[in-house]
Protein backbone atom coordinates (compact mmCIF):
# COMPACT_ATOMS: atom_id res chain seq x y z
CA UNK A 1 0.00 0.00 0.00
CA UNK A 2 1.34 3.63 -1.03
CA UNK A 3 0.40 6.78 0.75
CA UNK A 4 0.35 10.22 -0.89
CA UNK A 5 -0.68 13.82 0.98
CA UNK A 6 -2.38 16.49 -0.96
CA UNK A 7 -2.16 19.87 1.19
CA UNK A 8 -4.00 23.35 -0.63
CA UNK A 9 -1.94 25.85 0.44
CA UNK A 10 -3.03 28.08 3.78
CA UNK A 11 -5.12 31.10 3.66
CA UNK A 12 -3.62 33.88 1.28
CA UNK A 13 -4.17 37.70 1.19
CA UNK A 14 -7.01 37.40 -1.73
CA UNK A 15 -8.61 34.70 -0.05
CA UNK A 16 -9.32 36.44 3.07
CA UNK A 17 -10.12 39.60 0.58
CA UNK A 18 -12.48 37.18 -1.15
CA UNK A 19 -10.33 38.20 -4.64
CA UNK A 20 -10.25 35.90 -7.26
CA UNK A 21 -6.39 35.03 -7.23
CA UNK A 22 -5.92 32.61 -10.22
CA UNK A 23 -2.05 32.99 -11.62
CA UNK A 24 -1.87 35.79 -9.23
CA UNK A 25 1.46 35.58 -6.72
CA UNK A 26 -0.13 36.57 -3.93
CA UNK A 27 1.21 35.91 -0.34
CA UNK A 28 -0.12 34.04 2.60
CA UNK A 29 -1.73 36.03 5.13
CA UNK A 30 -0.55 35.43 8.76
CA UNK A 31 -3.12 32.85 9.23
CA UNK A 32 -2.27 30.95 6.17
CA UNK A 33 1.09 30.87 7.54
CA UNK A 34 0.02 29.28 10.94
CA UNK A 35 -2.27 26.78 9.09
CA UNK A 36 0.48 25.40 7.27
CA UNK A 37 3.28 25.38 10.47
CA UNK A 38 -0.08 23.51 12.12
CA UNK A 39 0.11 21.35 9.12
CA UNK A 40 3.18 20.48 9.75
CA UNK A 41 2.66 19.93 13.57
CA UNK A 42 0.17 17.52 12.73
CA UNK A 43 1.64 15.72 10.13
CA UNK A 44 4.84 15.02 11.87
CA UNK A 45 2.67 14.42 15.12
CA UNK A 46 0.87 11.50 12.73
CA UNK A 47 4.10 9.97 12.11
CA UNK A 48 4.41 10.96 8.43
CA UNK A 49 7.47 11.66 6.51
CA UNK A 50 8.17 12.47 2.77
CA UNK A 51 11.09 11.45 0.90
CA UNK A 52 9.99 13.90 -2.30
CA UNK A 53 7.62 17.37 -2.44
CA UNK A 54 5.79 18.63 -5.69
CA UNK A 55 4.51 22.19 -5.94
CA UNK A 56 3.62 25.03 -8.39
CA UNK A 57 5.41 28.18 -9.00
CA UNK A 58 2.88 30.47 -6.95
CA UNK A 59 3.88 31.59 -3.44
CA UNK A 60 1.37 30.86 -1.45
CA UNK A 61 1.90 26.96 -2.23
CA UNK A 62 5.68 27.22 -2.04
CA UNK A 63 5.55 28.87 1.27
CA UNK A 64 3.35 26.26 2.45
CA UNK A 65 5.50 23.80 1.54
CA UNK A 66 8.32 25.36 3.33
CA UNK A 67 6.54 25.90 6.74
CA UNK A 68 4.93 22.55 6.71
CA UNK A 69 8.29 20.68 6.08
CA UNK A 70 9.92 23.48 8.51
CA UNK A 71 7.56 21.92 11.64
CA UNK A 72 8.22 18.45 10.09
CA UNK A 73 12.12 19.18 10.45
CA UNK A 74 12.50 17.99 6.33
CA UNK A 75 13.50 21.36 4.75
CA UNK A 76 16.17 19.00 3.51
CA UNK A 77 14.26 16.38 1.36
CA UNK A 78 13.96 17.27 -2.67
CA UNK A 79 11.18 19.46 -4.23
CA UNK A 80 9.79 20.17 -7.54
CA UNK A 81 8.27 23.86 -8.32
CA UNK A 82 5.96 23.55 -11.53
CA UNK A 83 3.44 25.61 -13.40
CA UNK A 84 1.30 22.49 -14.27
CA UNK A 85 0.26 22.66 -10.52
CA UNK A 86 -0.61 25.85 -10.53
CA UNK A 87 -4.09 27.15 -9.45
CA UNK A 88 -6.66 27.52 -11.86
CA UNK A 89 -6.25 30.97 -14.42
CA UNK A 90 -8.82 33.07 -13.67
CA UNK A 91 -8.66 35.10 -16.59
CA UNK A 92 -9.91 38.50 -16.58
CA UNK A 93 -12.04 37.78 -13.59
CA UNK A 94 -8.38 37.91 -11.75
CA UNK A 95 -8.39 40.33 -8.82
CA UNK A 96 -11.85 40.85 -8.82
CA UNK A 97 -13.62 40.90 -5.73
CA UNK A 98 -15.83 37.82 -5.70
CA UNK A 99 -18.38 39.32 -3.50
CA UNK A 100 -18.30 42.36 -5.86
CA UNK A 101 -18.55 40.35 -9.02
CA UNK A 102 -21.31 38.38 -8.25
CA UNK A 103 -23.70 41.50 -7.07
CA UNK A 104 -22.63 42.41 -10.92
CA UNK A 105 -22.58 39.51 -12.37
CA UNK A 106 -25.32 37.83 -10.36
CA UNK A 107 -24.68 34.47 -8.04
CA UNK A 108 -25.12 32.42 -10.55
CA UNK A 109 -23.28 33.32 -12.86
CA UNK A 110 -20.13 33.71 -10.56
CA UNK A 111 -20.95 30.25 -9.70
CA UNK A 112 -20.64 29.25 -13.16
CA UNK A 113 -17.59 30.94 -13.29
CA UNK A 114 -16.04 29.33 -10.48
CA UNK A 115 -17.52 25.28 -10.56
CA UNK A 116 -18.44 24.95 -14.18
CA UNK A 117 -16.50 22.08 -15.39
CA UNK A 118 -15.87 23.59 -19.15
CA UNK A 119 -17.09 27.43 -19.30
CA UNK A 120 -14.17 29.56 -18.90
CA UNK A 121 -13.78 33.22 -17.68
CA UNK A 122 -13.50 35.92 -19.60
CA UNK A 123 -9.85 35.76 -21.07
CA UNK A 124 -7.38 38.31 -19.83
CA UNK A 125 -6.22 40.83 -22.73
CA UNK A 126 -2.97 40.16 -24.33
CA UNK A 127 -1.28 43.20 -23.15
CA UNK A 128 -2.32 42.84 -19.44
CA UNK A 129 0.68 43.34 -17.25
CA UNK A 130 -0.70 39.78 -15.33
CA UNK A 131 -0.20 37.97 -18.52
CA UNK A 132 1.80 34.86 -17.48
CA UNK A 133 3.34 35.14 -21.25
CA UNK A 134 5.19 38.01 -19.92
CA UNK A 135 6.12 36.61 -16.50
CA UNK A 136 10.04 35.21 -16.51
CA UNK A 137 8.73 32.24 -14.84
CA UNK A 138 7.08 30.80 -18.19
CA UNK A 139 9.57 31.79 -19.97
CA UNK A 140 10.23 28.49 -21.28
CA UNK A 141 6.47 27.11 -21.80
CA UNK A 142 5.20 27.08 -25.80
CA UNK A 143 2.83 30.24 -26.58
CA UNK A 144 -0.27 27.40 -26.44
CA UNK A 145 0.67 26.05 -22.94
CA UNK A 146 0.52 29.79 -21.47
CA UNK A 147 -2.98 30.21 -20.57
CA UNK A 148 -5.26 33.71 -20.23
CA UNK A 149 -7.90 31.94 -18.80
CA UNK A 150 -9.23 28.45 -17.45
CA UNK A 151 -12.60 26.27 -17.41
CA UNK A 152 -11.68 23.68 -14.36
CA UNK A 153 -11.37 21.52 -17.56
CA UNK A 154 -8.14 23.45 -18.95
CA UNK A 155 -6.86 22.94 -15.91
CA UNK A 156 -7.36 19.18 -15.24
CA UNK A 157 -5.92 18.75 -19.01
CA UNK A 158 -2.52 21.00 -18.37
CA UNK A 159 -2.45 19.14 -14.73
CA UNK A 160 -2.86 15.49 -15.24
CA UNK A 161 0.66 15.20 -17.62
CA UNK A 162 3.08 16.24 -14.40
CA UNK A 163 0.69 13.65 -12.38
CA UNK A 164 1.14 11.21 -14.49
CA UNK A 165 4.86 12.24 -15.71
CA UNK A 166 6.44 13.19 -12.38
CA UNK A 167 4.31 12.21 -9.71
CA UNK A 168 2.92 8.80 -10.09
CA UNK A 169 6.72 7.29 -10.83
CA UNK A 170 8.10 9.01 -7.56
CA UNK A 171 5.12 7.27 -5.89
CA UNK A 172 5.22 4.31 -7.48
CA UNK A 173 9.38 3.77 -7.21
CA UNK A 174 8.53 4.37 -3.04
CA UNK A 175 8.53 7.43 -2.75
CA UNK A 176 6.74 9.36 0.16
CA UNK A 177 5.08 11.97 -1.80
CA UNK A 178 3.55 15.37 -0.48
CA UNK A 179 1.75 17.66 -3.06
CA UNK A 180 1.23 21.00 -1.85
CA UNK A 181 -0.95 23.08 -5.00
CA UNK A 182 -4.31 24.84 -4.69
CA UNK A 183 -8.28 24.23 -4.38
CA UNK A 184 -8.62 23.48 -8.24
CA UNK A 185 -5.36 21.61 -8.95
CA UNK A 186 -6.06 19.56 -6.45
CA UNK A 187 -9.81 19.15 -7.67
CA UNK A 188 -8.21 17.78 -10.52
CA UNK A 189 -6.04 15.37 -8.82
CA UNK A 190 -9.18 13.89 -6.87
CA UNK A 191 -11.29 14.00 -9.58
CA UNK A 192 -9.03 11.90 -11.96
CA UNK A 193 -8.16 9.69 -8.36
CA UNK A 194 -11.67 9.04 -6.90
CA UNK A 195 -13.45 9.18 -11.22
CA UNK A 196 -15.52 11.89 -10.15
CA UNK A 197 -17.95 12.90 -12.82
CA UNK A 198 -17.78 16.32 -14.34
CA UNK A 199 -20.52 17.62 -12.96
CA UNK A 200 -19.91 16.94 -9.43
CA UNK A 201 -16.42 17.91 -8.98
CA UNK A 202 -18.04 21.52 -9.12
CA UNK A 203 -19.03 20.30 -5.57
CA UNK A 204 -16.19 19.21 -3.85
CA UNK A 205 -15.04 22.20 -1.52
CA UNK A 206 -10.95 21.73 -0.22
CA UNK A 207 -10.03 23.31 2.70
CA UNK A 208 -6.84 25.39 2.79
CA UNK A 209 -3.69 23.82 4.89
CA UNK A 210 -6.01 20.20 6.18
CA UNK A 211 -3.70 17.44 4.88
CA UNK A 212 -5.44 14.98 2.50
CA UNK A 213 -4.13 12.01 2.61
CA UNK A 214 -5.09 8.68 -0.49
CA UNK A 215 -3.66 5.07 0.69
CA UNK A 216 -3.34 3.65 -3.16
CA UNK A 217 -2.96 0.19 -4.51
CA UNK A 218 -0.23 -0.97 -7.10
CA UNK A 219 -2.39 0.56 -9.64
CA UNK A 220 -2.56 3.53 -8.30
CA UNK A 221 -6.38 3.54 -7.54
CA UNK A 222 -7.47 4.53 -4.17
CA UNK A 223 -8.11 2.24 -0.96
CA UNK A 224 -9.52 5.17 0.89
CA UNK A 225 -8.95 8.68 1.29
CA UNK A 226 -9.07 11.14 4.37
CA UNK A 227 -8.14 14.07 5.62
CA UNK A 228 -6.43 14.71 8.81
CA UNK A 229 -7.23 16.46 11.73
CA UNK A 230 -10.63 17.47 13.42
CA UNK A 231 -13.41 16.29 11.11
CA UNK A 232 -16.04 19.23 12.53
CA UNK A 233 -13.59 21.82 12.10
CA UNK A 234 -12.58 20.48 8.58
CA UNK A 235 -16.06 20.73 7.24
CA UNK A 236 -16.37 24.35 8.96
CA UNK A 237 -13.05 24.91 6.68
CA UNK A 238 -14.67 23.48 3.32
CA UNK A 239 -17.83 25.16 3.41
CA UNK A 240 -15.94 28.45 4.38
CA UNK A 241 -14.39 27.92 1.00
CA UNK A 242 -18.07 27.11 -0.68
CA UNK A 243 -19.22 30.33 0.64
CA UNK A 244 -16.74 32.45 -0.76
CA UNK A 245 -18.39 33.53 -4.23
CA UNK A 246 -21.53 34.64 -3.01
CA UNK A 247 -22.58 37.97 -2.84
CA UNK A 248 -22.67 39.73 0.38
CA UNK B 1 31.14 38.20 -18.74
CA UNK B 2 29.03 35.48 -16.35
CA UNK B 3 28.15 36.52 -12.66
CA UNK B 4 27.59 33.65 -9.79
CA UNK B 5 26.31 34.84 -6.24
CA UNK B 6 27.87 33.04 -3.20
CA UNK B 7 26.19 33.28 0.31
CA UNK B 8 26.48 31.95 3.84
CA UNK B 9 24.05 31.28 5.89
CA UNK B 10 22.80 33.85 8.66
CA UNK B 11 23.74 33.83 11.96
CA UNK B 12 22.87 30.16 13.60
CA UNK B 13 21.65 29.23 17.32
CA UNK B 14 25.32 28.05 17.93
CA UNK B 15 27.35 30.63 16.13
CA UNK B 16 25.43 32.68 18.81
CA UNK B 17 26.52 30.28 21.01
CA UNK B 18 30.58 29.76 19.78
CA UNK B 19 29.64 25.97 19.37
CA UNK B 20 31.60 23.49 16.95
CA UNK B 21 28.36 23.09 14.25
CA UNK B 22 29.43 21.15 11.14
CA UNK B 23 26.95 18.75 10.18
CA UNK B 24 24.49 19.11 13.27
CA UNK B 25 21.20 20.63 11.85
CA UNK B 26 20.89 23.81 14.15
CA UNK B 27 18.26 26.51 12.95
CA UNK B 28 19.01 30.17 12.24
CA UNK B 29 18.70 33.00 15.46
CA UNK B 30 16.07 35.31 15.26
CA UNK B 31 19.27 37.67 14.51
CA UNK B 32 20.32 35.21 10.90
CA UNK B 33 16.62 35.51 10.03
CA UNK B 34 17.50 39.06 9.30
CA UNK B 35 20.37 39.12 7.85
CA UNK B 36 18.99 36.22 5.45
CA UNK B 37 16.08 39.16 4.57
CA UNK B 38 18.22 42.00 4.51
CA UNK B 39 20.43 39.83 2.37
CA UNK B 40 17.53 39.01 -0.38
CA UNK B 41 16.78 42.74 -0.07
CA UNK B 42 19.95 43.93 -1.10
CA UNK B 43 20.47 41.69 -3.91
CA UNK B 44 16.78 42.69 -4.85
CA UNK B 45 18.39 46.32 -4.78
CA UNK B 46 21.16 45.98 -6.90
CA UNK B 47 18.86 44.26 -9.46
CA UNK B 48 20.07 40.37 -9.28
CA UNK B 49 18.24 37.83 -10.50
CA UNK B 50 18.44 34.29 -10.53
CA UNK B 51 17.34 31.45 -12.24
CA UNK B 52 18.85 28.40 -10.13
CA UNK B 53 19.56 28.29 -6.72
CA UNK B 54 22.09 25.61 -5.25
CA UNK B 55 22.04 25.13 -1.27
CA UNK B 56 23.55 21.86 1.08
CA UNK B 57 20.63 19.80 3.24
CA UNK B 58 21.07 21.62 6.52
CA UNK B 59 18.32 24.05 7.66
CA UNK B 60 20.31 26.64 7.96
CA UNK B 61 21.46 26.95 4.62
CA UNK B 62 18.23 26.42 3.23
CA UNK B 63 16.77 28.76 4.94
CA UNK B 64 19.01 31.44 4.46
CA UNK B 65 17.97 30.67 1.01
CA UNK B 66 14.27 30.73 1.13
CA UNK B 67 14.03 33.92 3.12
CA UNK B 68 16.80 35.90 0.60
CA UNK B 69 14.30 34.42 -2.25
CA UNK B 70 11.23 35.31 -0.93
CA UNK B 71 12.36 39.08 -0.03
CA UNK B 72 13.88 39.35 -3.91
CA UNK B 73 10.14 37.49 -4.88
CA UNK B 74 12.25 34.45 -6.36
CA UNK B 75 10.71 31.62 -4.39
CA UNK B 76 9.51 30.27 -7.46
CA UNK B 77 13.20 29.36 -8.88
CA UNK B 78 14.32 25.44 -8.92
CA UNK B 79 16.70 24.90 -6.24
CA UNK B 80 18.40 21.65 -5.62
CA UNK B 81 19.73 20.45 -1.77
CA UNK B 82 22.85 18.74 -1.49
CA UNK B 83 25.12 17.30 0.76
CA UNK B 84 28.51 17.91 -1.05
CA UNK B 85 27.48 21.80 -0.26
CA UNK B 86 27.26 20.98 3.72
CA UNK B 87 29.51 22.46 6.28
CA UNK B 88 32.84 20.88 6.89
CA UNK B 89 32.09 18.00 9.54
CA UNK B 90 33.59 18.39 12.88
CA UNK B 91 33.80 15.20 14.09
CA UNK B 92 33.75 14.44 18.23
CA UNK B 93 33.65 18.26 18.41
CA UNK B 94 30.52 18.96 16.77
CA UNK B 95 28.92 20.44 19.50
CA UNK B 96 31.23 21.82 22.11
CA UNK B 97 31.64 25.64 22.88
CA UNK B 98 34.43 27.02 20.98
CA UNK B 99 35.44 28.97 23.90
CA UNK B 100 35.34 25.85 26.55
CA UNK B 101 37.81 23.79 23.63
CA UNK B 102 39.85 26.30 24.09
CA UNK B 103 40.34 26.72 27.22
CA UNK B 104 40.87 22.87 27.41
CA UNK B 105 43.30 22.44 24.90
CA UNK B 106 44.36 25.53 24.24
CA UNK B 107 43.69 28.62 21.54
CA UNK B 108 46.42 26.69 19.34
CA UNK B 109 45.05 23.10 18.76
CA UNK B 110 41.54 24.69 18.28
CA UNK B 111 42.88 26.70 15.70
CA UNK B 112 44.79 23.63 13.96
CA UNK B 113 41.38 21.81 13.96
CA UNK B 114 39.31 24.82 12.62
CA UNK B 115 41.40 25.93 10.23
CA UNK B 116 44.55 23.88 9.42
CA UNK B 117 44.19 22.68 5.90
CA UNK B 118 44.82 18.96 5.99
CA UNK B 119 44.81 17.84 9.92
CA UNK B 120 41.25 16.26 10.96
CA UNK B 121 39.12 16.89 13.84
CA UNK B 122 39.10 13.67 16.10
CA UNK B 123 36.68 11.67 14.47
CA UNK B 124 33.14 10.86 15.49
CA UNK B 125 32.57 7.55 17.32
CA UNK B 126 30.64 5.54 14.59
CA UNK B 127 27.47 4.47 17.60
CA UNK B 128 27.15 8.33 17.84
CA UNK B 129 23.64 9.48 17.26
CA UNK B 130 24.59 12.41 15.40
CA UNK B 131 26.51 10.02 12.78
CA UNK B 132 25.49 10.94 9.64
CA UNK B 133 25.07 6.92 8.61
CA UNK B 134 21.86 7.33 10.99
CA UNK B 135 20.37 10.03 9.45
CA UNK B 136 17.76 9.63 6.74
CA UNK B 137 18.68 12.31 4.64
CA UNK B 138 22.17 10.65 3.71
CA UNK B 139 20.71 7.31 3.46
CA UNK B 140 22.03 7.51 -0.48
CA UNK B 141 25.53 7.94 0.19
CA UNK B 142 27.66 5.04 -0.02
CA UNK B 143 29.80 4.19 3.01
CA UNK B 144 32.99 5.68 2.51
CA UNK B 145 31.31 9.00 1.46
CA UNK B 146 29.75 9.45 4.84
CA UNK B 147 31.98 11.91 6.99
CA UNK B 148 32.52 11.27 10.86
CA UNK B 149 35.09 14.19 10.96
CA UNK B 150 36.51 16.15 8.24
CA UNK B 151 39.94 18.36 7.74
CA UNK B 152 39.09 21.29 5.20
CA UNK B 153 41.12 19.48 2.54
CA UNK B 154 38.36 16.69 3.15
CA UNK B 155 35.61 19.12 2.13
CA UNK B 156 37.26 20.46 -0.45
CA UNK B 157 37.67 17.33 -2.25
CA UNK B 158 33.87 16.06 -2.08
CA UNK B 159 32.39 19.71 -2.41
CA UNK B 160 34.70 19.58 -5.93
CA UNK B 161 32.65 16.95 -7.40
CA UNK B 162 29.57 18.88 -7.35
CA UNK B 163 30.50 22.37 -8.18
CA UNK B 164 31.98 20.62 -11.40
CA UNK B 165 29.08 18.32 -12.33
CA UNK B 166 25.92 21.11 -11.68
CA UNK B 167 27.36 23.92 -10.87
CA UNK B 168 30.03 25.17 -13.45
CA UNK B 169 27.32 23.32 -16.44
CA UNK B 170 24.45 25.46 -15.03
CA UNK B 171 26.57 29.00 -14.81
CA UNK B 172 28.10 27.77 -18.71
CA UNK B 173 24.83 27.40 -20.07
CA UNK B 174 23.85 31.02 -19.13
CA UNK B 175 21.84 30.26 -16.22
CA UNK B 176 22.27 33.14 -13.03
CA UNK B 177 23.27 30.91 -9.98
CA UNK B 178 22.91 31.35 -6.40
CA UNK B 179 24.77 28.90 -3.88
CA UNK B 180 23.77 29.30 -0.16
CA UNK B 181 26.31 27.33 1.83
CA UNK B 182 28.22 27.25 4.64
CA UNK B 183 31.92 28.70 6.14
CA UNK B 184 33.89 26.12 4.56
CA UNK B 185 31.87 24.41 1.97
CA UNK B 186 32.23 28.25 0.57
CA UNK B 187 36.13 28.57 1.67
CA UNK B 188 36.28 25.48 -0.87
CA UNK B 189 34.92 27.05 -3.71
CA UNK B 190 36.93 30.63 -3.50
CA UNK B 191 40.33 28.49 -2.74
CA UNK B 192 39.25 26.95 -6.65
CA UNK B 193 38.14 29.67 -7.76
CA UNK B 194 41.16 32.48 -6.65
CA UNK B 195 43.89 29.79 -6.72
CA UNK B 196 44.62 30.25 -3.00
CA UNK B 197 47.18 28.15 -1.76
CA UNK B 198 46.43 25.66 1.49
CA UNK B 199 48.46 27.43 3.77
CA UNK B 200 47.05 30.75 2.87
CA UNK B 201 42.95 29.60 2.56
CA UNK B 202 42.98 28.97 6.50
CA UNK B 203 43.08 32.62 6.59
CA UNK B 204 39.72 33.68 5.01
CA UNK B 205 36.51 34.47 6.99
CA UNK B 206 33.39 34.53 4.95
CA UNK B 207 31.21 36.55 7.07
CA UNK B 208 27.51 35.24 7.07
CA UNK B 209 24.62 36.14 4.93
CA UNK B 210 26.53 38.74 2.64
CA UNK B 211 26.41 38.37 -0.90
CA UNK B 212 29.43 37.55 -2.45
CA UNK B 213 29.88 38.23 -6.24
CA UNK B 214 31.87 36.63 -8.58
CA UNK B 215 32.46 37.72 -12.26
CA UNK B 216 33.49 35.01 -14.46
CA UNK B 217 34.88 34.95 -17.93
CA UNK B 218 33.89 31.70 -20.16
CA UNK B 219 36.77 29.40 -19.05
CA UNK B 220 35.11 30.01 -15.36
CA UNK B 221 38.18 32.27 -14.09
CA UNK B 222 37.30 34.97 -11.94
CA UNK B 223 37.57 38.36 -13.65
CA UNK B 224 36.62 40.11 -10.07
CA UNK B 225 34.66 39.37 -7.37
CA UNK B 226 33.30 42.00 -4.36
CA UNK B 227 31.33 41.51 -1.88
CA UNK B 228 27.71 43.67 -2.11
CA UNK B 229 27.26 45.82 1.04
CA UNK B 230 28.88 48.50 2.94
CA UNK B 231 32.95 47.85 3.21
CA UNK B 232 33.37 48.34 7.05
CA UNK B 233 30.25 46.40 8.00
CA UNK B 234 31.49 43.42 6.51
CA UNK B 235 35.00 43.58 7.42
CA UNK B 236 33.38 43.60 10.83
CA UNK B 237 31.58 40.99 9.54
CA UNK B 238 34.13 38.77 9.07
CA UNK B 239 36.53 39.94 11.82
CA UNK B 240 33.31 38.26 14.29
CA UNK B 241 33.82 35.49 12.79
CA UNK B 242 37.67 34.88 12.92
CA UNK B 243 37.29 35.64 16.62
CA UNK B 244 34.71 33.14 17.61
CA UNK B 245 37.36 30.21 18.12
CA UNK B 246 39.10 32.55 21.06
CA UNK B 247 39.50 31.44 24.42
CA UNK B 248 37.13 34.41 26.33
Amino acid sequence: MKKIVLIRHGESTWNKENRFTGWADVDLSPAGVEEAQAAGRLLKAEGYVFDIAFTSTLKRAIRTLHFGLDAMDLAWIPEEKHWRLNERHYGALTGLNKAETAQKYGDAQVLVWRRSYDIPPPLMEPGDAANPARDARYASLRPDEVPRGECLKDTVERVMPYWNERIVPAVKSGQRVLVAAHGNSLRALVKHLDGIADDKIVELNIPTARPLVYELDDAMKPIRSYYLGDAEEIARAAAAVANQGKAK
